[in-house]
């Protein structure tokens, strides 16, 4: 595994505790300063003034220093800590937590810490999420086992949010469709939450990946239900939610969804049933897409059998606008160009490329390399 | 009742069977020439070049003039045969099936046998249909009750087919509500198919009534189902499909209210449910919105609030088109203009108003009296 060294990794350890993730300013210090210095700045409270909301989310915890022993957790259970510096950084699926109202409210993680041994962006290159409510009916969770089949089958990993009820029956289904399964958690890799759920997720570790932005010992608590559900969706290509409630969280994840430009597909249900009045509102104000099998849902994650497993570079220059998707179109596919022949072959002015590049090499697009710039690896 | 007198009846009687309805050059025909005229045309078979088809079209019944013992047996039953010459011919809902392809699939009726002591354009003025499939389960006849319910409870008259399934339980549940409920035949208003809602008819024809484009004594065929579904959507303001199996006969009512512009709805289901695969199609597919409640159904028939029962008069304006709409707008609320008039007040030519006038005559919008045009009677 390359990626960053171990003091390095302790910095971005410390870092994804020192304030309550996802906090913008410190994400965007960490980017333009590096973990290292970020940590040292923050510890000895010396924060550039643009920076200065830093002081105040992270004055609580500034002098607890656990990244050691949260390292060390980590690794026995067979977790790491996944920066944008790593190989497995999901940059692109993240990408559109930078943009509009999304970035407002968070943007994307400062880094993610993950259980199994698989490699996340892999995971997450062609997935799914089925959500739905924690008190589903025998309906929702008999749909989401024909669903989840049907997602498995075409290749596609199925994300969820480890909950009761339709998360945990997708996992469930997931893994008895012999397909990976990626669990987004509200409160530490370590911890098990709902309790009754320790064998689902030491099964899903062993075939998935469980991933949070949350340290080790972190317990769940409302917001971060909230705030887990932007991930749930950005790490998806389309979002299904099977049965909800007329206040359900999966309304929450769909919303997200919405604002990430992720398709959404919500399962109709009866109109008796108080478990499907969230989905079947969706549905009728136009929100969600009415899908019945799991055909539906594919054609909604991959829109003319375009993307998915088998296709899965399309949708990541789907996800650049503008300066940027113009200066990424120009990079070659094999070899590498200049700022001055990317600046040609974009029509973008050099300052312009300078700027598109800084921005498509911190989430993984591109790379620098002594000659010039190329697309970034095997991970795309 | 004013309307035509009984050698005129006889002969609407006598062309109401002569040919299957419905038969657009013998509309045509009778429009231009008159019911006399046409009757004693196709019986001495001297038609003119432009009418030939209904040569060929009447050729096998020319000779079997049963039109006395037809009016009879209606009489016999509270029915009778309503023409567009009599004040409750419904005009303008019928309109719709002048225009686009629904013309050249047959178009309006010649006429309507009816059945019951309500006056047809008073029921239908403001009406909702709601069908179904006949193998309905007891989700779809719950969600019937509660649907109709509120429809009746808001003024609205519920229209259906009278088959087994959704259309008896819509009827049954209009009359179980104290309201009006009003059903289309595919056979003579005489006969009861089913035979097991003979019951149910002789109700429905007491609280609302039965309506046939088919001469008494016409048994059901496969063709007039179709075809009378065409009346069912015609008739209502909107329609409401609250289960159908893939092929079910709710989706061609469903492809007549497209064509008729008529607002669409469909009650979601299970997608496990085989009654439920046309209806979550029909939303799927956008070609229907999601119903699940009164409330949404009312709102599709009268958006805004305009429209329905306390708002008859809304609707008739918005059916006209082009120079007939702009003639129409011409037309004093009160007393009469002249063709000169209208010219002028419409920016239509002389031709032009005309043209429009006869057409509006014919539907009813407008009168011709002794001092010009009126807009028609208390019957809009």
């Amino acid at each position: 595994m390359t990626g960053p060294d171990h003091a390095t990794r302790r910095a971005w350890a410390y870092l994804s505790r020192v304030a309550e993730p996802p906090h913008t300013e410190l994400r965007e210090f960490v980017e333009a300063e590096g973990p290292l210095e970020v940590a040292r700045a923050v510890q000895s409270r010396r924060v550039p003034a643009r920076y200065r909301a830093v002081l105040g989310a992270t004055g609580a915890r500034v002098d607890t220093d656990t990244s050691e022993r949260d390292l060390e957790t980590a690794a026995r259970l067979g977790a790491r800590l996944v920066t944008p510096d790593d190989d497995e950084w999901p940059g692109w699926q993240l990408w559109g937590l930078r943009e509009g109202d999304t970035a407002a409210r968070g943007g994307p993680p400062l880094a993610l810490w993950v259980r199994g041994s698989r490699r996340l962006a892999d995971e997450v290159r062609s997935a799914i999420a089925v959500v739905g409510a924690r008190g589903a009916t025998s309906y929702g969770e008999h749909v989401t086992g024909r669903l989840v089949g049907g997602i498995v089958d075409a290749g596609w990993t199925v994300v969820s949010g480890g909950a009761f009820g339709i998360d945990g029956t997708a996992h469930r289904a997931a893994l008895g469709s012999g397909g990976s399964t990626v669990a987004v958690m509200a409160c530490g890799i370590d911890l098990d939450y709902p309790a009754s759920h320790a064998a689902l997720f030491a099964a899903i570790s062993r075939e998935g990946l469980i991933v949070s932005e949350y340290a080790p010992g972190t317990t769940a608590a409302r917001h971060r239900f909230l705030t887990r559900n932007r991930l749930v969706a950005a790490l998806s290509s389309a979002v299904v939610v099977v049965e909800a409630g007329r206040r359900s969280g999966a309304a929450n994840t769909a919303a997200w969804a919405r604002k990430l430009d992720r398709p959404l597909g919500a399962v109709p249900g009866p109109v008796t049933s108080a478990m499907s009045v969230g989905c079947n509102r969706m549905i009728a104000d136009e929100l969600a897409v009415l899908v019945g099998d799991a055909q539906a849902v594919l054609s909604l994650a991959a829109p003319d059998g375009r993307g998915g497993p088998n296709h899965g570079a399309v949708r990541r220059t789907d996800a650049l606008t503008g300066d940027r998707a113009r200066v990424y179109e120009a990079i070659p596919a094999r070899g590498t160009a200049t700022i001055e022949e990317l600046a040609l072959g974009s029509a973008v002015d050099v300052d312009g490329v300078l700027s598109a590049l800084a921005m498509l090499e911190v989430d993984g697009f591109v790379v620098h390399t002594g000659d010039g710039w190329a697309l970034a690896g095997p991970n795309d």
